[in-house]
């Protein structure tokens, strides 16, 4: 299993009128917290698509247990629990508030595909290289 | 079993560099089509929030089959398939690009929530009684 | 001159904890007012761009003189109101409510770039064709 | 004067398909440069809006100089350079990249807004009070 860590206040423009984190911007956060787990693998995702590999996520399922508000420093744990899938990654994720509550889990999958050809790929190899001592 | 359809052009701001529609906009187009879904019933659901009901997300689960682009005119169908849940109501969306292919499919569970005492309540009469006539 | 006209509708999750649009957001209706602008020339901007035309906007100043709230439908008047300029073009805008109702005005600003060699370039023949007619 | 310095890395999601951070997003990224700028005074503006402060945007001028791309680490001052006006407040921002290029620039411009009386209202004793040292 591999987890990393991220920490995200959240902005006024993300909040909406019911004074809440708007639902729908939970995804930027989940996004940051893939980025920032794959950096501190050593390379970035940006790497990775400059060398050819895109990443689209094809699901993304995520509760609301409780909401989180303007300025609130949120702590995101990102995680990889299994690399079972050869043309896709699964990462979970959860988001604690500043009390350490849990506000919000979730589970985002992605594919790989080349970005030239657009077709479903396996994971790179340096992806797989960097994760695969934490899966033994 | 009631269903309404909106209309939705991607926006440039809301692609990413991938040139695909951002995943996390989703969101946003969902909550359009909940809205209009309300509106086409014969009142707001900013009428609801103005009389003190909150509907906030509990949960989302959206699926990507095949990406939207920049200009896109999207058609987005929002469905309530039944009303057996007390304090809260699920919209299953459906959305289509202009070539009629379904580019996605989700649900999204929101619960009601006095705006006063922020506690969880019972579907607003108004809307029930305007949803009722669908599901017999 | 040459003027266009769009309506948008505010997004609830386009609303911040004010209540008010995001004043970040009022962008995003500019950008579809200068899309729908050129669309009512007879082509696209999406056109454009996959002839090589990149339009990144260089300048933006807004004024925001009331606010826009979750469910207003606005409506947004986009003018070029002058086509001297070689390698740039001038979009200006107003935004009013359903009172008719100033609410946001401004000027944004967008340069011609050639999307392969990544520098500026002239005004596309085919909109300084389109619009020469608005303009004598 | 007055400044104050943000990281920020750019999100996937606010990138825009011509691979550059959406125009749209600055404003967010202003607006965290103005919150951190405020923090470093000791306060937060969260405190304010909870005694009762409303600080809108009225005024928004940004020029775009360079392109910003998907995981640059940018760096924000946010400065203050004078405290004359009564009823708002001028923040000045630049935004660099990782090589110290200048990318943007800009002025933005709030109003105090009591948040019951929705009326323009004086710069907050606090605000003021821990401002006055850099201006002598």
């Amino acid at each position: 299993m591999y987890t990393a860590t991220t920490q995200i206040r959240v902005r006024y423009g993300e909040t909406d009128q019911m004074g809440y984190l708007y639902y729908g911007n939970y995804a930027l956060y989940y996004e940051v917290g893939r980025t920032d787990a794959i950096r501190q693998l050593g390379f970035t995702y940006r790497e990775l698509e400059e060398k050819g590999i895109l990443m689209p996520v094809v699901e993304f399922h995520t509760q609301f247990l409780r909401p989180a508000f303007y300025d609130d420093l949120l702590t995101v744990h990102t995680c990889i629990k299994e690399l079972n899938e050869e043309y896709k990654i699964l990462f979970h994720t959860e988001i604690y508030n500043e009390k350490n509550k849990l506000l919000n889990k979730g589970v985002t999958t992605l594919v790989f595909v080349d970005a030239l050809s657009k077709k479903k790929t396996v994971m790179p190899e340096l992806l797989r290289e960097r994760l695969s001592p934490y899966f033994n």
